[in-house]
């Protein structure tokens, strides 16, 4: 999916919103404002968000010196998620359907705020639980094609929703291949945060070798690529890897909020709903466009 | 009140809704974002918003051809307000305090969104009438500065807004001066639109010579800053006028919803407030700093 005009706003708002995360003061600040209206002045445009914001995140790091501006946030994030998951981890086993509620969990994973109290993120949790809240629900298509998958690839998405992966990892007879991005961008998870999240026990972990957002294939390691073609069924999770892959032929499944204007319009849902769908391109084996 | 940092984002979402007002197409608006862009990456940020937007207006004129985008939105702003003109008079003039319940009239075209339909409107305006709505409340100062005062001048701002500034000026003993734009800028008022909302009938209406959305006073007419300078009393309405004349020395009083987050900051109040304020800087006469 390329980028539409309202990602300059998003983008220019990203910007601002890091070098608030990282406690620049107001100069600081509108210099590299300025510096990323620059960027995006002449950047190319007709590529996806996840591949314009990753050189937004290296102009941040190169003027603050600072490579990973939501290293704390991503932290306590995880710390939260893992306080959760006992309760999560009961509610799942309780399940009339195990497997359905570990991927509303994971879904509710990519919509938790964890800025608000352990309550509030309860009470938020509880009310995703409920059957009637996803916009688009392939989640039948699904269930019948893990039952035949026997290579599947997960790909994940920001540190703290990887423990609420888990629970839905615990539900598979496999254990999967679970990929994050290869260095900090944004509060992504990287290898350790998956290894902070216990993910380790449940997946064989791997980096895409990718450093933006999302996956974008070009920038991937080449035994990731590998991994992709050998694979029987991809999950991706969360808006960037949904803006990176939904134009790829081959077993996706996509799982996320629809966060913004443009993603919710191209989805054809209101902004905000979540969804679990599987690929407009769906074939059973990867071929690189 | 200089420009904050988070006033790129603001004004690169205004040129976003321009394009959106006049149907640009895709291609059309990513072209004017990056020129917007580029504007804001290089453009001095040490003004007010009104005089950084101004240029930015005028880089969407060239582009398109368009110098008023606002055009149909204002009429349709207007002819809403004269709709519902009778019924705010009535209202007024059974008041228990006319010239209070005229002003909170006044408050509210700065307010009420004519997107939305009349009833809606209508309800917003009641609510808005309520006593406990204003976050900063002037008012009684403002009753006696408006007995004193022999040559008032009012800076309108919004088109629509103009008739409910009618109604306080109704109120008033003498005629005062009503200010408008020089050229169409947003959907700030012109002399068109001020005639437009009959206001000739209680006011004297003069251009200030400005082209931005607020009162730059070094963009004004030398004949409008000598009625500045007159002045026994200034009513300065809406954000625009209130960023450009704050730091002033003079008769201010600003009348605004705050609609940002960086001028409520500014104010000490919740964006969305509403205030009658008198000028931290006031002084009886007005002294060009």
């Amino acid at each position: 999916m390329k980028a539409a005009p309202e990602c300059f706003i998003c983008l220019l708002n990203q910007a601002l919103r890091t070098a608030r995360v990282t406690g620049l003061d107001q100069e600081q600040t509108k210099a590299l404002l300025r510096q990323s209206c620059s960027y995006l002045a002449t950047t190319d445009f007709e590529r996806t968000p996840p591949e314009i914001s990753e050189e937004l995140y290296k102009l941040f790091s190169r003027q603050t010196g600072n490579q990973d501006p939501y290293y704390f946030l991503k932290r306590e994030s995880i710390k939260k998620a893992l306080e959760l998951y006992p309760d999560l981890k009961k509610k799942v086993s309780e399940a009339a359907d195990p497997l359905r509620t570990s991927l509303k969990i994971s879904l509710a994973g990519n919509i938790i705020d964890f800025g608000a109290g352990a309550v509030a993120d309860w009470a938020r949790i509880e009310s995703f639980l409920d059957p009637g809240n996803l916009e688009i629900d392939h989640y039948e298509w699904l269930k019948e094609d893990l039952k035949k998958a026997r290579k599947i690839i997960f790909l994940g998405d920001n540190a703290g929703e990887t423990v609420f992966d888990r629970l839905f990892l615990e539900q598979l007879e496999q254990k999967v291949i679970y990929a994050v991005r290869e260095k900090p961008i944004i509060n992504d998870a990287t290898l350790e945060e998956a290894k902070l999240s216990r993910l380790e026990e449940v997946a064989k972990l791997v980096s895409s070798g990718c450093q933006a957002p999302g996956t974008v294939l070009q920038s991937c390691h080449p035994e990731f690529l590998s991994l992709l073609s050998e694979a029987d069924l991809i999950i991706a999770k969360g808006q960037g890897n949904f803006e990176c892959l939904e134009q790829e032929r081959g077993p996706f499944y996509f799982l996320l909020k629809a966060k913004c204007e443009v993603v919710a319009r191209y989805l054809g849902v209101k902004p905000g709903s979540l969804v679990i769908t599987r690929s407009r391109n769906f074939i059973p084996k990867y071929h690189r466009s």
